[in-house]
């Protein structure tokens, strides 16, 4: 029987997820996929991450030389997280010819490149299923499941921690401050919430998944990205009046002006399958032009869930000999000259503070005309001392136009807009 | 580049939308997936079909021999569907050599045992991602996405046509045989809807696909199989009455007791998942030790997505060369001793007819409690001529328990069982 020695980098949530799923199914694998899979090596600073596990002593390394120089060692696993300390190790890995599962989705979306290189030249391995949407085979599906279609679309969402935020804001009607505290005490958000509430996480996971769904590179540094650290309790009760719930989506298309890719806070319809995706749960739609739409859905994040996309990926890279790089497998780099679309379609909710006086709302909807912006609906609420909010969700028209009749509308002084969400119906 | 040579059998609604993705994306596979995929041989006793296509007529083969002695065609893909015709020329193409790609449920879930022998002898690839689920990669993310898990159940909305006949049954109070009528218009039911409306194909499909998640040979003939034929309208509004949406599901299991495998119409809680799948869309849930749940959702069938599941198979064999018989490389033949549980636990709907006077609820209650069968919520209605309808779901029990309890009743004269329909909340 084929015999895959297996090190894993960093022991914390999915390393250690990671250990006790391939030692607990080591002879499940034998029997199931004829291969016997055997953690041989560790790399872990702190000592009690190993020992909790009961990682037998000899298997525990020094260093990240003693991993990659291990004769035993076939696939080396790195669940570190961070850029840093995890480039330096997976290149070491890489150049030394052994192949690599990751699920660091922050190194993959910035450094993809760099590692597909030195994996191509070493005729190495490179697997990051777990990098995307935990334990759910988006990346398998993409590559492996949807490749006789072209992909025209793939809107989800593809972040635990900003689902589970505004999933308490619109239940439970939780302040943001409030749903962020009670998430860290769950363990859904870290002491530093930056990279979730801020959309970078998404932002990374959607540019690895657009690259691979529209055989291209797409940038990190291209993702339009707007966090939920701005979204308020009224908003969130705002939208509900009107028949929709507040998400964190990833949406990237690929359009005639060119690649979409974008992350920010967005209204969808109560009815939509997304709406109903709540707390930690995932969801991600792909639009094909010969299947239609499709959806996954599961949990995003976690230490098994994100344990078996690993697993996932050392099996698969243990029975496919052949296949070695995902993403090049895919043309990745095929095409170099994309145009990516800033001034994207969308509609839009805006939330105004206005005096309450007759002719305000003609005044606004007049300056909302000349950028060829029209209004679907709209409520008017009085508010203290004078002023009145009003709400409107406007048809779909250009992210720059909006922009544009917001920065006139604030300059006019008969209004302030106090908040701008894009809609999708 | 390396170039393979595709031959397709039938040019039906499958087979003529193969042809079509086939063409028409030649020069995207090329650049994306670095394989020129020509379709080189088609064989269709109905000339018109291939005119539709537009196919050249020096690609019309005149019979199988043709096509499968054609040195040019390295992948039949079989369109033809019923299983006489479709096993021989399946056989004819395995025994010379020839990668088989094919979408036929019924001869995959009666044969496949003969049909991967054949393939493994001559050393020839056999795939058949397109029988079940239409375009949603379900079998892919079985064999490739979730393999390091154990599967302990799934359970899915696997037939369009039935799913399209309840949810008009529902959702516009038609009765069975105005909904069938509707969906034979629609061309979601064939003239002879007996595959679908009699749970076969659900069965062949919860077949193949339970053999893949389960590690094991769940045949056909083991699927516990229930029709919807015998819903009725009643059953439908009283269900609703009490918060439930009735589906046809796929039901699959691996317990202590054994594997569980069955098809049934059966109530589903308004607000699971599975609820809220409507007309021909298809879903399934799959719990994995390591993943927890994850969903698949999209267009059960249809000549473009059943046609985007044999272009992912064509260009997963044409970029795969190691890999050949996906059932194989699961280990489905691993274990022979299954023992197939039979008396399976679920709740129960039971719609009764009764003598519309005192004490017979008791009676009912009393026989109930006998096989140790306790009842969640009823309500009670009076019919015409001193009759009265009883409807209860029952707590989760054991399917023998009902089956004695419901003849039991039946035998006393105090009432009688008109329905007996599964549960799952």
């Amino acid at each position: 029987m084929k015999k895959i020695g297996v090190a894993i980098l960093g022991l914390g949530v999915v390393g250690g997820g990671t250990y006790r799923i391939l030692t607990e199914h080591r002879e499940f694998y034998r029997k199931t996929q004829g291969v016997d899979i055997d953690v041989v090596s560790v790399l872990e600073t702190n000592p009690a991450c190993a020992q909790t596990l009961g990682v037998p002593e000899e298997k525990i390394a020094s260093n990240i030389a003693e991993v990659v120089c291990n004769p035993d060692v076939n696939i080396v696993v790195e669940c570190i997280g961070g850029v840093t300390a995890a480039k330096e190790y997976v290149l070491a890995a890489l150049n030394i010819g052994k192949t690599v599962v990751t699920s660091n989705k922050e190194l993959y979306a910035k450094h993809s490149h760099e590692l597909e290189h030195v994996a191509k030249r070493h005729n190495a391995g490179l697997f990051f299923e777990a990098s995307c949407v935990g334990g759910v085979p988006i990346i398998r599906t993409l590559t492996d499941g949807l490749q006789g279609n072209k992909i025209n679309s793939l809107i989800g969402i593809i972040n635990g921690t900003t689902n589970y935020v505004l999933t308490k804001m619109t239940n439970d009607g939780l302040s943001y401050e409030e749903a962020l505290a009670q998430a860290k005490t769950l363990g859904y958000a870290e002491a530093d919430p930056t990279a979730d509430v801020e959309g970078f996480d998404a932002a990374y996971k959607l540019s690895i998944l657009s690259s691979l769904a529209f055989h291209t590179k797409v940038p990190f540094s291209k993702v339009f990205r707007e966090g939920i650290t701005a979204v308020s309790k009224e908003d969130i009760s705002d939208g509900k009046q009107l028949g929709y719930v507040l998400k964190l989506l990833a949406i990237g298309k690929n359009t005639d002006a060119g690649i979409e890719v974008r992350v920010h806070p967005t209204f969808v319809r109560r009815d939509h399958p997304l709406a109903s995706v709540s707390d930690a749960f995932n969801a991600v739609f792909v639009e094909g032009d010969a299947v239609g739409d499709i959806m996954l859905y599961g949990r995003g994040a976690g230490s098994l869930p994100t344990g078996s996309a690993i697993a996932s990926d050392i099996i698969y890279a243990a029975t496919h000999s052949d296949i070695k790089y995902s993403t090049f497998k895919n043309g990745a780099e095929a095409e170099k000259d994309v145009n990516f679309a800033d001034d994207f379609i969308s509609a839009y909710y805006l939330r105004l503070s206005v005096a309450d006086e007759s002719g305000v709302l003609a005044k606004i909807a007049s300056v909302l005309s000349k950028y060829h912006v029209s209004i679907v609906e709209m409520i008017q609420r009085e508010k203290a001392g004078g002023k009145a909010s009003i709400v409107l969700v406007t048809h779909e028209t250009h992210e720059f136009a909006i922009k544009n009749a917001v920065e006139k509308i604030n300059s006019t002084e008969i209004a302030t807009v106090e908040s701008v969400l894009r809609v999708v119906s």
